[in-house]
């Protein structure tokens, strides 16, 4: 299917930045999950525009629940949740119909849509779709929690700037949940924003790298083949625009260790089987055994930059440039903090259920 | 579902270790696609072990054709592929029943199977089950090649030795696609296997990275959302035992560029849109967009070794020490190779099929 | 997964009978599609309630395409089509909270959502949901219209009276799509409404058949297995509330037949292979053999009614009665007439993408 | 996805009448079920052609399970169970490559494979494919048994001949599943094959209706759209050759009915939610109420039949005559019912699944 992942729990997204509204459906909850509007407003704000580092445009991001709630609880049936576009400025992209942003999706959509695309601030590709990931994933994040399973995801990289390690998770992941720009290290923080800021003053835009950790996972989930964890979070990851790469726990480096240095040894704390190292990010042969997860998400630099490139127009047919208008960001690994968080709520709420039963998330 | 990937072209893959036999069922293949059995047998011999830097266990992988195919060529149906286990060892394996193999799966088997998993040489999680893999593949490589579309996998660094760089892809893959250690710089092979066989002395394990091209695609296949290119690529790979990292083009170096540099500028060639750099890797917001599809695999070291390490006995309850018995590889960046390129056929088949129809692989 | 159907095209629909709103994504749709929301509307008009036959609840049934239509032309991304409740009266069925109506789906909602449901109207299993998926079919119907695929359904029987069958199937449909009460013959209609407003009359409720033909299907459509075109199409229609059987071809009575009646001996014409006979409903080994698709689905009577029934209180833990509130229709069947052509078109649609792809629908 | 049906416990399908061997994998069946392989050997046994009512080749059906089995339990990975074929006379089949049986699936499959499907015995669409479905069917059906839900098949009717309905289903499905004709008034059976054994000698063939019962099910299994019990039932048993109607509960009859007469009013039992009449067969809302579910399949006359029939020649594209050789059954009625058994154990265990977990079987 296309625009729908998940087996048990699915999401189907939908909408374009400049069409009427984008959302989302969010299909195989339990019956009986209290949903606060309240949080999902605030997972919201986590991915709205901060400041001088972010693009002008700012959606209220106002949700209605369409559907599937009912006197504060999920009903067990689809929830839609749809976002009004209320911030709209199409007239910016006229130039960007024929005229392709490079590492944007302006050609590959023409390619596959054969014109047909809404075009308008790139369409079903812009990164405003998150906002619906972002809503969805916020109902599936605070069940997760109520069973003890926690998320929390930190600039692990930014414009070349690396923040401090992961050192006590429990306390990490929640000092991080609060945070608009999710650094530990708050010297790394000022750093990278200003290299964001000095990017911006260039036209230009910048990347870095997510890092991720979820606590609480019993042993045993994931499947050996295909349904793999890894598999699974990176299907759903690889859709997060402008994510390349996913890697779990000592991931590429992993290559150059020895069996010896990489295999994470087991030995019983209080009955329960643990390992001394984490170099497999929580999963043996696809499957949980108990630790963290932890995986890594590389995030290229804004496509959309307001420097001069060289590009194609396709309906001249001929070599051209391009400084993209429109409002944009310099950086949007920040914002996509959330969107790395509800995702991975999602794959991880539909694998639970898989293996414990839709109701397992309410008993 | 389980151990079935892929929506219009699907693989379902079965088996143990020492089990009865191993298989595939591939679904969805166009009828009338000639299939070629001495190609099925030089792909499962691409990945058989290779003298001293693998496991002294030899399969000869004789294969059965069981349905699916008639006087010679596809038949539209269901193909399955039976691989008969022959050269089993079974007894060599009963220590690591209870006593858990570090970085292995024999832990999380026990945890998700509650102890009913066939434990004898990893059981279901065995690389062994990537020769059906490798087998259901060769008809696809095959059934994309008569199509232009080719693919082709360097060990881009093993035990911290680099290859060198792709240079020209269509000589490149031709050369790799014959070697068995498919390496670009025979320099870099030489190093490379010695630095396998210190390891094995020493009864440990290396890891690599294994880079992937594919030339050929057609612009415009794959999802916005979910189905992205990416995300059904890494869905598949992630399969393949020992893989903890998947990245696109740049990858995770991407994040440490500027958008002016990690964006590529599109031109006309010959009235085809082309890309100067290909720092996405062929792909942009999850489509091909017409560049070779380029992406590198973090393979970690094999986790089964001689070398004394901590486990835990999960019968007795209580930590103990494995010197791992049995025959194993002390590396299988080599032979994880053509399982790569099977895999990658599966996804681009399933794919392609998706956009253009069954029928489209033998137009 | 739940409220989602189909592989190539695929429809998730959400919604409860007293909720926001209610609605569909429907997605996989080839861009380029004209899209008339006119045909649409007529289309929602045909499932709309028919004076004294039917319940006087009114929607309007505005519907708002939020995403997937551009420019008069469907884009290739998902398509929301939103509408509204309005005419909501939700305190008629308070009663029913815990009063089970018999024959409707109030028990069984409550043991599968443990309580948590939208009793009211309904909720999710309320026929207004069918309006849903009515708006979503109007872009099918029309696209196959295209194609030269044509659907028609007529009430073949209700309340105990025969309409006449299909003649021309070309002219028969182009007749009943311009009806509101779809027969064939007038004299016959005239009787079925009078036994309709007579057990409106008592309370009470009738049931039905309805009949359809597909002209225009390519031969070759189909799987032989579980992806049969009866298996998609019947899986599809089951959903349809209160239909409880469904027949291809001769159907239940082709079981009385010998082989020598029941198989339809084929013919040339034109150099086209044709059937003498459509006993098999233009299917055979579950794949479409060029002849029109005849199926025909039995429709329940209405379980809602105003007499007095025999139930238990779930709250209570007790035998009670209940004499049903609210507003219903002591007929559903030619309401439900518009709904198996969406859903006919759905799985069609579905079946030719998946053989021929995507863009076959606009090719 | 084509040859797989399933979510949560999927079943693959691959194998031809006459090429090496036919199969099936099973697919997310919880580990620690015992597999008895005797019980399978005597559902393939009540598949298998009885006297002289049935086709004279008899295939041993000696299955081999290759794997997903481990010291005579499910392991929890996939089980694929290969029979090969051993009693083929291919010879005889070579007439219908170009003359299409009339009501079989020889001229679709042309359609749709291009010529390249292996048209000997019927190929993939042979009624022989039932026997690996057979074969998977006995493992759930006897997984089924152990949680209390029990599943029986009579011959409600065959050429003409009406079977007692169900009266006692314990001890009716008891009685049911150790005939080989199954039929509960042993009357009707002797007047049955007296009409299969005049057809059979007039080179015709007859068909009938299946009616099947299951005990036990739990209510609120099924869902409301799309997936309900009786949308997943038909969809599998529609693949079965020959099957061209499903009806739930009253059927078509209840189309006659009255809402007061054919909804079931709800009763405590001992605190349990009963229905004093199952017009609805056990389903309201696509989903268990609790009570037996209850069905019917009408199966057409084998279409193989020895008499002269009108046909086409593709090769020479003109209009001929033939009259079936090969070795056929009168009447599959009755060796299709293990099959309907096994189907209906299959949807239902993945359902039950669905809604409970993997482990749910085990539990």
């Amino acid at each position: 299917m296309k625009n729908t992942f998940g087996n048990n729990i699915s999401l189907t997204i939908f909408g374009e930045s400049h069409g009427t509204g984008i959302g989302a459906v969010l299909d195989g909850v339990a019956p009986g999950i209290a949903v606060d509007e309240a949080f999902i407003a605030s997972q919201l704000d986590l991915r709205r525009p901060v400041g001088a580092i972010s693009t002008p445009r700012t959606e209220q991001d106002k949700f209605v629940i369409e559907s599937g709630v009912f006197a504060g609880y999920t009903t067990g049936t689809p929830i839609c949740i749809l976002i009004p576009n209320e911030n709209t400025k199409s007239k910016d992209y006229g130039e960007i119909k024929y005229k392709m942003r490079p590492g944007h999706a302006d050609f590959t959509a023409f390619a596959k849509y054969h014109g047909f695309a809404d075009y308008r601030g790139g369409g079903h590709f812009s990164g405003r779709i998150t906002a619906a990931l972002t809503a969805a994933g916020a109902i599936l994040i605070s069940a997760l929690r109520d069973k003890g399973i926690f998320i929390g995801s930190h600039i692990a990289r930014c414009a070349g700037t690396d923040d401090k390690g992961f050192d006590n998770l429990s306390t990490d992941i929640d000092l991080l949940n609060k945070k608009a720009f999710a650094v530990l290290d708050d010297g790394a923080a000022e750093k990278m924003q200003s290299a964001i800021l000095a990017a911006k003053r260039q036209g230009d835009s910048v990347g870095g790298i997510l890092e991720t950790a979820v606590t609480g996972m019993p042993a045993g989930v994931g499947e050996p083949w295909f349904d793999t964890i890894e598999g699974m979070l990176s299907h759903a990851l690889f859709s997060i625009p402008a994510i390349k790469g996913v890697e779990f726990g000592a991931g590429f480096a992993i290559s150059d260790l020895h069996g010896s240095e990489s295999n994470d040894e087991f030995y019983y704390e209080n009955d329960k089987v643990c390992t001394k190292t984490n170099n497999n990010g929580g999963i043996n042969g696809g499957i949980t055994n108990g630790m963290p997860i932890i995986f890594r998400c590389a995030v290229k630099p804004t496509p959309t930059i307001c420097r001069m490139q060289n590009t194609v127009d396709i309906k001249l047919h001929e070599n051209t440039e391009l400084a993209a208008g429109g409002r944009h960001d310099p950086c949007i690994v920040h914002r996509a903090r959330v969107v790395v968080d509800s995702v991975t709520a999602l794959v991880l709420c539909d694998m639970l259920c898989g293996s414990f039963g839709t109701d397992w998330l309410v008993k």
